[in-house]
């Protein structure tokens, strides 16, 4: 077994934050958390991890970024999104096709990850099988644990980007087959979004992931331009949802990424499927896509996760993300005069933490009998206040302002993978 | 002579990039720029500084920002204006009566904003002059120049930071006094705004700035609220510019912080006057006063900054304030349909650096004839790219992610102080 000291702070529910002045966790032998105490017991034969006066609190979980387009992070943001979708990113990825540029891009990318707080994923590759593959090994030797979807893209991708159909099916299943051996990471069946794939590659999808029970990511309603576009390719559908649904692709615990542009129609959709919302602010706002209407979401009962959207986001440190996340909020407030109230510290953490970890199975911040994944922040190296914090204010201006440098420790499924 | 080699980037003028690939720059023994150069002589006598494949670009200024709010970076970002600053602005600053404090904190910072890559500022200090004697004596020891005001706050500031109108005109007087002995930071008058200080306060400044050439920074049109207050205190004055022109108070090279509500009438106050705007736009989300309509005033001719506006902004990097800029511009561009165009990154880079420069009298990027301002970024510590990019392209991505670990070295009134 193994005791952790420190102050523990988690956000169980939206808006809610517990806090645990001098507390500790005890996990079990294989990093579950066994029992969160509110002191450290006294002759206790666990091995003891003393963090002093730190933060104990839940890792950040990334619910959407593109791996391959972390060489293009923040490059190319003056652009309108068809040019920058055709002038970096299609091209960028297409470099994947080199197995050794992706091991060592991957390999950086998943240690900015963990290094910087984030412990679990839910991530699109590109349409390359071995790079995918080599992917998922980074991240599980950095200790990234998630899901991670080699992408289907059979139609509308540019000249150097591009799968036959059959290609994209038979590579989909050789990389299945592949992902077998991953502990850590499991795949995600990732149709890039309606204009990529054909029908008859959506038909497929849908129907593999009914027979083999697996989940799926893609993107929706995240601007005008791609919503008129999708309605032109499936006059059929009401709305751009429809478009996943007709396939078999909306399904329970179905992840969509933006879903700017979802109006009360769509969001009773995403309701009632039980499809969770990835919620990119910073993409959003530097694609000009718009302000999601996240508190309108949340008040509806949607289930609303946080993504960095490498490389749309130009910022992959989730409590920037987090962050970020409270600044667009701040926008619809202002925009409906306080009607939207914005979203508060600890909502907007929940957002990036708790939310997303719970759509692997981990609710409520240090689920009991489920491995520990968390963050160790030592805010003594922020600047000296003017007086003792709580260990609210000590948790805000953590989110803040943490870095790699104040990050002291990362567990990831109940293993130490920093520090 | 020196000679720095390296790619030289900088924003001349708004929206023009000037780019010099392995160029050099060549300074003479005072540390100024003697000659911008395509490529390093041949056989120059000059002390070589190789910096290799590194970026060298003109350094930050931020022209408005709190030093004594630095312990509450990122706290109490949930609350609405007046509560924040009761609970949190005042209280923190009335700690810096200790001088112990002061120091400890004022070091940090100066620290803090030179490896940031700021080596310019135009700062609010708090009301007491010892500290702000403190203040100065760190930023030059740390390398930062630039101007330094002790606040004048005679009314409504609550009962823990507080000084008489006789108190605040003999300790302007004492702190004046003491300012001759600094070589890199100077003096500038500082009513706190118009709300914090008597009309007998705001005469006897004005008559002041005229008296000694001084130059003046205060707030202006941040929010609603506050804007209602003071047409309530000067019944006289049309619009909130016009209680500091009444006072002498409204003059050329005046730095007035936010502007977020500053119509046609006021924006031409600014103009005539040849007032500098400081444009704080994560403070403005952040406290929810608005996004100021910097591309109207660019438009109009106005003398548009940047500020970190440190603690009403969270962020103190000063490359992320030029990102955060751009985000808010994008806000209002998506407002407008498109009508105001966001800004680039070079031109957000440019009201960050040269702009603010400017105000000091260094217009340019890098005039010659004046000490050097520059950074030096090593964008080889980011993540590999997809292939060789331009310079244009390794500045948007460094403007985007620098960080301390990606500035190497830091030039300052032509020292070397980083690096």
């Amino acid at each position: 077994m193994k005791l952790l000291k420190g102050n523990l702070v988690y956000a169980p529910r939206l808006g809610e934050l517990e806090t645990v002045p001098h507390g500790a966790l005890l996990l079990d032998d294989g990093g579950a958390v066994r029992d969160i105490l509110a002191a450290a017991p006294e002759g206790c034969d666990a091995e003891v991890l003393d963090y002093g006066d730190a933060l104990i609190m839940p890792s950040f979980a990334d619910m959407h970024l593109h791996a391959p387009q972390y060489p293009m992070l923040g490059m190319g943001m003056d652009l309108p999104l068809i040019e920058w979708l055709n002038t970096y990113t299609f091209a960028t990825e297409a470099r994947f096709a080199d197995t050794d540029y992706a091991r060592r891009v991957y390999r950086r990318l998943a240690q900015d990850l963990v290094t910087g707080g984030t412990t679990r994923v839910c991530m699109f590759s590109s349409l390359h099988t071995d790079a995918t593959l080599i992917l998922m090994e980074e991240l599980e030797r950095a200790g990234v644990t998630g899901c991670v979807g080699k992408v289907n893209m059979d139609r509308n991708s540019g000249d150097v980007l591009r799968e036959t159909t059959e290609q994209s099916k038979r590579e989909t299943l050789r990389w299945l087959d592949e992902c077998a051996r991953f502990r850590h990471v499991s795949p995600i069946l990732t149709p890039r979004f309606t204009p990529s794939c054909t029908d008859e590659l959506m038909a497929w999808l849908g129907r593999l992931a009914d027979e083999r029970g697996l989940r799926v990511q893609s993107h929706l309603s995240e601007n005008g331009g791609e919503i008129a576009w999708v309605r032109e390719l499936h006059p059929d559908c009401a709305q751009y949802w429809e478009t996943y649904d007709k396939y078999g692709l909306w399904r329970d615990h179905a992840v969509m990424a933006h879903c700017v542009h979802s109006d009360a129609r769509e969001r009773e959709a995403l309701l009632r499927a039980n499809v969770a919302v990835a919620h990119c602010a910073g993409s959003n706002i530097n694609i000009c896509s718009g302000v999601a209407p996240i508190r309108t979401m949340l008040r509806e009962g949607v289930w609303v996760t946080l993504g960095s959207d490498i490389a749309g986001g130009a910022i992959l440190a989730m409590n920037r993300v987090v962050t970020m996340s409270i600044r667009a909020s701040k926008i619809l407030y202002m925009q409906t005069q306080g009607e939207d109230q914005f979203l508060t510290v600890e909502e907007a953490y929940y957002l990036g933490s708790t939310a997303g970890h719970r759509w692997f199975g981990a609710d409520g911040g240090f689920p009991k009998g489920l491995p520990l994944h968390a963050i160790v922040v030592d805010d003594g190296v922020f600047a000296e206040p003017v007086r003792a914090l709580t260990l609210r204010e000590r948790f805000e201006r953590s989110v803040y302002l943490m870095d790699k440098g104040a990050i002291r420790a990362v567990w990831s499924e109940g293993r130490r993978v920093v520090g």
